[in-house]
């Protein structure tokens, strides 16, 4: 399924060029003249208009949408754009922006999945690059650099993947590959951080991992990893 | 050492509150009436005036601050304000806040040591949630979530430590404590990731662990750990 990215702006433009980068399909919905001869220009996918109006939605393809981003400019046009998603496709992950500090729980209520507030979290970044610089440095290196040799990475294991039932000890995942089991998220959806050895692999759970670049296909073979 | 916060808008604001949470002392420059009105009704200290003349850094104690976070709206201004700052105390760490793409190279060439562009790191906060949601959850529950069981932290190893010359097997630290100590910062500056448990620890080795927040206060100990 492809995401449908909501106003082409700051964040907007850049959400879409990394989901791209990592090979996930987008469509761009915005109404501006200015960007419209940008996107023709560059040959790309989008829909010229209004992403609060349902024909727009219909148009960028929202009945089998994996996921859409409301990234305009306008805190009630996110929280419009999230009710109207919701209600054309229910199993759509909605991820959307706040710029007021009191839209956050608006949007919320709208039906977003997630909400994600620049502001905040420029702040928030600032402040630990204070308080806590070099855990700042170490998610950076291993979470948001694509090209360092060693990666926080994700993995769900699948139904016939040689990993279940088998403990993390005798998986040899630390032994032979170097690579730690940061945490497993249950298919429940609760999270266990820094699992024992003992632990047994179960078929759904999530492996937060971190490891050599190179030890991640091996692990995502074993894990007979999921693709969404 | 305290840290001067330069505009109290969205960013600023948060910032200082962030920072003052965490026990870091600040005083803020701002210019603006309202804020003026706010501060002084909140009984917090303030200089009212721009961050962009030396008389305003001076008397926010430039000369004693440990750093400065320029978050003024316009980028030119931060820039301004990073050069001033530098030149009048060259030991200063500088944060400054970009909000056009091409003001990060020409804050650093003011000499601002971090830059942070909230609208790059929110976009790419979506796109994370969209591409590795579980790595997402994971680093916002263990960095960000101060009240969670299990924590991400660093520690500066001091000079009459007990942890000084022992290797991290014999340390205890991941048998006894249930910590992980994900990366070793060098006093360097380079970074070793997954150090092997053979890695003997070094005076001024800055620790980056994971872990119960009950380890972290007897770990401390171990370290002997330098207050900045
Ligand atoms: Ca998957
Ligand atoms: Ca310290």
């Amino acid at each position: 399924g492809h995401f449908i990215v909501c106003g082409y702006g700051r964040i907007g433009s850049q959400v879409a060029q990394m989901l791209r980068e990592n090979g996930v399909k987008t469509v761009i919905v915005d109404s501006s003249d200015r960007i419209r001869d940008r996107l023709t220009e560059a040959n790309q996918e989008f829909i010229f208009g209004s992403a609060t109006e349902d024909e727009c939605l219909m148009a960028a393809g929202i009945d089998r949408a994996r996921g859409l981003v409301a990234s305009v400019s306008s805190d009630a046009d996110n929280v419009f754009i999230t009710l109207t998603a919701k209600g054309m496709n229910p199993n759509l992950m909605v991820i959307a922006r706040a710029t007021e500090p009191g839209s956050e729980l608006k949007l919320k209520r709208a039906g977003a999945d997630k909400v994600v507030s620049p502001y905040f979290i420029g702040a928030r970044r600032i402040a630990q690059m204070v308080i806590r610089p070099t855990v700042a440095d170490f998610v950076d290196l291993t979470f948001h650099t694509s090209d360092m040799a060693l990666r926080m990475e994700e993995l769900t294991v699948g139904p016939k993947a040689e990993l279940v039932g088998v403990t993390l000890m005798d998986s040899g995942i630390r032994k032979n590959l170097d690579v730690i089991v940061l945490a497993i998220k249950k298919p429940g959806g609760g999270m266990v951080f820094n699992p024992p050895a003992s632990t047994v692999v179960e078929v759904g759970d999530t492996l937060v991992t971190m490891g050599p670049r190179q030890s991640m296909n091996r692990l995502g073979q074993m894990a007979d990893a999921v693709e969404d």
